[in-house]
């Protein structure tokens, strides 16, 4: 079976694997050749990608671009044996290293073994929440972090790796500060930069954009055969790093003109490494590690999520948690820090044909033979053009589409993308993300402490009953009918007592008030005590409360704890107009 | 105009009242002679309960006893003149004196100047925050205060006071500690206890409990006139007072048994207080004057309100919040600390009678005599006296009842009075109730994030469609209708997605899909993209996506912000049967 664009969908078995927890075995077992030719060459396209993406997000990290390079090995192929997703591409991503600096920082000073090992205590934390996340299924706890959110998040996030890059690419010192104070120190100390540095970085950028924007609408006019397009094209970081590499090399650049180079890279695979057993260093870096576990996820979940339902196919969500764990944990024995699946690498990796985990595999395997065979040549390599590769990466991320059309939707998601933004600037990366959860949270209960009302009256002579500031509609001096277009719970029972007396106050001939429950889901305590009161307020007022279709579920909790014997089983009726013709207004 | 019990209704003149800022206008300017016995005599029973109450929560609040007096003189006329309850009796109360201890005692020595000095600027913070919020009308906030979680903080501060007065009551000396350790602490020392001390405090106990449940029905039996019964009942404190005090005077307890007393309490009315100018003091006070604020006018106005409901009043949320602000100022310029409307005493004051402010304003003067003439007399005062009145007037704070009833009816809220309960006996009553009211919210969006779900069918030839597990109804193999009933937001927008591509994929045949809006109350921003997502997804699928029975304000967000053009017109539906008919399954 296939669909309309030609890419098999699920079959039965196939979607089995969303059952299994190592959904490796199905396409290992009964490996499709026609899926080689795709998973190689996507798994080669990534990796050329990957090595100076690694490098230069381990520096965004305060790591030595080796480790970069660890986690790029281990985690690849532990992700590819157990993610449900076949094109998601593993490995070091820009918010997650920095995430990673700014969580560990403080406690260590960049460069030193401690704070390489944090960051290994980090791949171990966030390893373990997310196993645990996914063998207790809490996929859905990343459900709490709305879309304006993230997206207000991601784009702060890009601003302040893009702002950390900068002293790299003017090859400024520049003390660790707070986004703004690092905005206007960078501005006070622009006369410092280094002009060959800026140069070196600075073509690098230019490189850079030229391949993403221009070079591919050329190569097609020049009849390159559009299967090398792609290739030619994400091969810009490799480019840059050759050129750049040479240009220090031959010039002497690094000593001439005071150039910042990588210097010298280890040779040989990672060395195994486990975590310190500090407890108190362990508390310390939980928040952070909750942090990561939770951003790493979803940026990994929505980009695999999105791929997969182009081909017809799925992933599991409490899967990609075992597998992102587990790939974390692969981190951690390897030197590594933590990893989470990236966005660009993965649409280059889908888009390259990448059919299975193997492209992953493949990945993995070319990184360990550059890292045991191509060290030395980054000796040379200038850190302007890693700086370079990591800001035109997430210049992408700043998501002034998003916003625009939040705001033309809903301003209360738009207050919620730009406290996130601005708490994320102004408050650093951890606390700008819980506080943007934070008033996601309240906005949206204040949105429902505050629901729409409307009285009804009848339409005509149907059995329809309509908001009377809409419809032409019928209504009777002696009865209020109104809907509560929201569940009953305590944020919003005081307004509803408020406009049910409210209501009784502005019609003093009414003797029967008639809540109707269509869209009433539920009815907490704090509201079933409201409705208690108001029962007897109504009472003593000479007033009958009638509840008019209160759906099932609902229903079932009121009658359990006794709230229908208080009112009386006859003033419950199954339908606005069942209650209009008990109270004797209209005939049936 | 009188309803059934023949307390007279509100007429267009008196509901006035709650559009001016100064209700005592109102019933001043013509105030009615009959109202006079009963403001009299319910001033003069709350005097009487009031006068020991005071100096025993001053005291809790650790506060010389003094100060209990003074906040219960202006603060009181204060509020005479503003409240818009006319039987609310204002003043000292338990919980907020724990909250004042707790929020103090980390910053001074209990007992000193600067502690003082700090109740005052709490007093102030108080009063500004009610102010504020009072004038901007916030008073909506306390609504996220949900009934549980205010039930679970009472009955675990109620605990916490009556564990802090058992020092007084034994006579051991006892230093600061958390409520377990305290527990401990106390169990250890037990044996230190002081017999005499004892034996007054729990003499007085036995006293408070007898008039309490055991006097009232046998000064009936003996033919005692009812309207007598209530002010001897309520003046067990005065007598337990008098009494101690002779017992310890006559017998000389303070030097023979070492009995802790009162001691010295200067006479004559409040000196004039203004708080110590110092903001970073302020600052660090805030989080105990918002949680003061908080708690004591969601108490007070739970109060007003009931007491106000049983004579068809009616009490102003905001107006409430502006009186107990200037309350609280009052209690800032007079040497008192924080106020706010207590139970237990406002109670007594409608059972007594009280028909307008009046009766506050002779509670005041009365206390302001009893400063300028009476404090010599409370020299021998037993403190175990003042401790048997606080651990008799909490005990009932203990809210077992709610929880049963909230168990019962739904394990959620349960949930948030446990929390709430725990974390306040555990972290301390400050971070008790944040966290209750954290875990409140989260239980809340949790619960809307796996909305019920229902696949519908036609019920007989008619146009009503129902749940097809609870109904004998007809479907089509090629159609799934679903009602999804909750708002779609950020929570529950992935289950959304997950579920509807789980039921297409359960039944490959289906090539429409009905989408039922009746119990969508809104749309945010993040269920839009998954609505954008899974139109896209289905059109993969070969699915077509159709709107039925969406609600206008949410229909015409999704026309605005171009959804509807992207799924086409000709699918929304005004009903389920519309798109039926539509869609070709059923004849209209």
């Amino acid at each position: 079976m296939s669909n309309s664009q030609g890419h098999p969908i699920l079959t039965d078995q196939q979607s089995a694997q969303r059952r299994t927890i190592l959904p490796a075995w199905h396409w290992l077992r009964r490996y499709p050749r026609e899926y080689l030719v795709g998973d190689v060459l996507a798994g080669f396209i990534v990796a050329v990608m990957l090595v100076p993406q690694g490098m230069a997000y381990a520096l965004l990290a305060g790591l030595p671009p080796e480790v970069g390079l660890y986690a790029s090995i281990l985690p690849l192929i532990v992700y590819g044996l157990l993610g449900s997703s076949r094109t998601l591409a593993v490995g070091p991503v820009a918010i997650v290293s920095l995430l990673v600096a700014t969580g560990i920082a403080p406690l260590a000073e960049v460069g030193s073994a401690a704070y390489l090992q944090l960051a290994i205590v980090l791949a171990l934390l966030v390893g373990v929440i997310q196993l645990v996340m996914g063998l207790v299924r809490l996929g859905f706890l990343v459900n709490f972090l709305s879309h304006p959110v993230l997206a207000g998040f991601t784009s702060a996030a890009a601003l302040v790796i893009g702002l950390s890059q900068i002293k790299h690419l003017l090859g400024i010192g520049m003390p660790r500060l707070e986004f703004f104070e690092l905005l206007r120190y960078t501005t006070v100390h622009l006369t410092e930069t280094n002009g060959t540095t800026l140069a070196l970085g600075g073509g690098g950028v230019l490189i850079l954009l030229y391949f993403k924007w221009g070079l591919g609408g050329q190569l097609k006019r020049w009849g390159v055969p559009p299967r090398w397009v792609l290739p030619i094209t994400k091969s810009a970081p490799l480019v840059i790093v050759v050129l750049g590499t040479a240009l220090v090399w031959g010039l002497q650049l690094d000593q001439r003109a005071g150039v910042a180079i990588v210097g010298d890279v280890p040779a040989g695979l990672p060395p195994l490494t486990l975590p310190t057993m500090n407890l108190g260093l362990w508390q310390q870096l939980l928040p952070t590690a909750l942090v990561i576990s939770f951003v790493g996820y979803m940026e990994s979940i929505a980009v695999a999520k999105s791929l997969a339902s182009k081909r017809r196919q799925k992933v599991g969500a409490n899967q990609e948690l075992l597998a992102l764990g587990a790939a974390n944990l692969g981190a951690m024995l390897t030197g590594g820090y933590p990893v989470t699946g990236g966005l660009s690498r993965s649409v280059v990796n889908y888009e390259a044909g990448a059919n299975s985990g193997l492209a992953s595999i493949i990945t993995a395997v070319l990184i360990a033979l550059t890292v045991i065979f191509l060290t030395p040549i980054f000796y040379f390599l200038p850190q302007a053009v890693l700086a370079a590769i990591v800001i035109v990466a997430v210049a992408g991320l700043v998501d002034v589409k998003t916003f625009r059309h939040v705001w033309q939707y809903n301003k209360a998601d738009a207050a919620s993308f730009v406290v996130t933004f601005l708490a994320v600037l102004a408050a650093g990366v951890e606390n700008g993300i819980l506080m943007g959860v934070g008033v996601a949270m309240l906005l949206f209960i204040w949105r429902s402490s505050r629901p729409h009302v409307a009285v009804v009256g009848r339409l005509g002579q149907s059995e329809t009953y309509r908001n009377v500031r809409r419809h032409q509609v019928q209504c009777w001096p002696n009865v209020v009918a109104v809907r509560i277009d929201e569940s009953l719970y305590f944020a919003n029972s005081k307004f509803l007592e408020d406009t049910v007396l409210g209501l009784i106050a502005d019609q003093p001939e009414v003797d029967h008030f008639v809540l109707i429950g269509t869209a009433v889901n539920f009815i907490d305590a704090s509201a079933l005590e409201t409705l208690e009161t108001l029962l007897q307020e109504l009472k003593d007022a000479g007033v009958q409360l009638h509840l008019a279709a209160i759906k099932g579920p609902v229903l079932d909790r009121l009658r359990a704890i006794g709230f229908v014997d208080h009112l009386g089983e006859q003033f419950v009726h199954l339908t606005t107009h069942d209650a209009m013709c008990a109270i004797g207004v209209v005939s049936e």
